[in-house]
């Protein structure tokens, strides 16, 4: 490329969160780095968008390394949106999402913030990837995700990704060097089992946290799930066409026309 | 059936917004209904759940009908979970949702919290069906939806709809009598294009509210927007497993393997 590829980079843990910033990083080697992430934590945000409040967003100073940073009070869709009809100059050639502290994989994808704004930038015509870490936790080993983050990102490049084609990202946890390789899947058939934690405040008002266990029930080696469970780098291909195809000729004999 | 069919009733417009009110009035022709639904509009919400802080759900009293009603203080796929894994006693036999104040078709499905709670029950393993009219006004007459809503939900169990296919209903805005019929469809390609209005605070700083125009190149006659502008009320299948399939092939050419 004679021009370097101009990079939004957005998440769903907020600015600060240290998995933006390995991204921020690894993006600094490729191209032109914009990010655009929420001021605070926006995980399990789905696809939320802020239609009936006002959105807030300032540029960060004393950044450290090349990139310019905006912090945004809205969700990740928002910070997408914004940056690509307010704050860029021209069109990202892509846009990278996370690293997300926690698994994005199988039916999490519909949850995820992280994936809503690559879907976005996706829906927005914008080649975008969700890059995730099996680990919950803020001080997680981001570090062997490097070579892959950067062999995945240059390959979309590269190969010209499709808008409508998001691409869904998870690591394992694994030390340096240990992570077996990179697997294209399908999206596992797995869910969650809710267990409602009831409890009760000092006013003596009942409440709830919703906790749960994830059930995987699929038993295809061709799923995100089974790579992750291997060792590998799992990449699915994931869509915002919503439409279950196969589904429309069943419909059509319901008799609805009748 | 021997049994009333128990039906779930949920909205993203808040438990007190006419659209659910007309819902309720249907779903109580035809079985036993349990209502839980946001206390406050939750609109564009997309698929978020809290799981950073507490719910609260309080069962209300002075109800006008044969219906049990919930209220919480969560997201609309947070009332479909504490419904199916607290509130009920047994797993609703359906779960409708709406009717939104105003449009789910084509992109829409992504952002919208009406579909959310619908697709968050097709996820648990109920049917569901979320209803939508193309009408934002809190005081648009849902009168002519009613009889399309109980043939759509009437077909959904005599045909025993599968949950892993969520059906997204939309209707257009016509006076009784003038809709013409039903349509399955599929989703529309057509995307927003935003354009942020900025202003600035009393206080003198910048903030943006989010404002867009819908855009609809498809010029397929088998969409759910074509459907819609021909008068017809929309049934698009709706599906939670994202991955696209179809890209497959092509991902695994681009060397990830090596």
């Amino acid at each position: 490329m004679n021009k370097k590829p101009l990079i939004l980079v957005t998440n769903d843990d907020g600015i600060t969160a240290p998995g933006i910033r390995t991204l921020i990083e690894v993006m600094n080697t490729i191209g032109d780095v914009v990010v655009v992430a929420p001021d605070s934590p926006q995980s399990a945000m789905g696809h939320a968008i802020t239609i009936n409040s006002t959105l807030y967003c300032s540029e960060m100073s004393n950044i450290v390394g090349p990139q310019k940073e905006y912090q945004c009070s809205g969700t990740p869709a928002d910070c997408v949106k914004l940056a690509i009809n307010e704050l860029l100059d021209r069109k990202p050639d892509i846009c990278v999402s996370g690293i997300n502290h926690g698994s994005n994989s199988s039916i999490n994808v519909v949850y995820s913030g992280t994936m809503s704004a690559a879907i976005e930038a996706g829906i927005e015509g914008i080649p975008a990837i969700g890059f995730s870490l099996l680990d919950y936790r803020w001080n997680a080993d981001f570090n062997p995700l490097k070579p892959y983050i950067e062999k995945i990102t240059l390959a979309s490049l590269q190969n010209k990704q499709r808008a409508d084609v998001v691409l869904n990202v998870n690591f394992p946890v694994l030390p340096d060097g240990e992570i077996k390789g990179i697997r294209v899947c399908r999206q596992a058939k797995a869910n969650w089992v809710e267990k409602f934690d009831k409890r009760q405040s000092p006013m003596g008002r009942d409440y709830y946290w919703l906790t749960g266990e994830f059930i995987d029930e699929d038993k295809g080696k061709d799923t995100d799930e089974w790579a992750l469970s291997q060792g590998y780098v799992s990449v699915v291909p994931t869509q915002f066409d919503l439409t279950a195809h196969n589904a429309i000729q069943e419909l059509n004999s319901w008799g609805f026309e009748n």
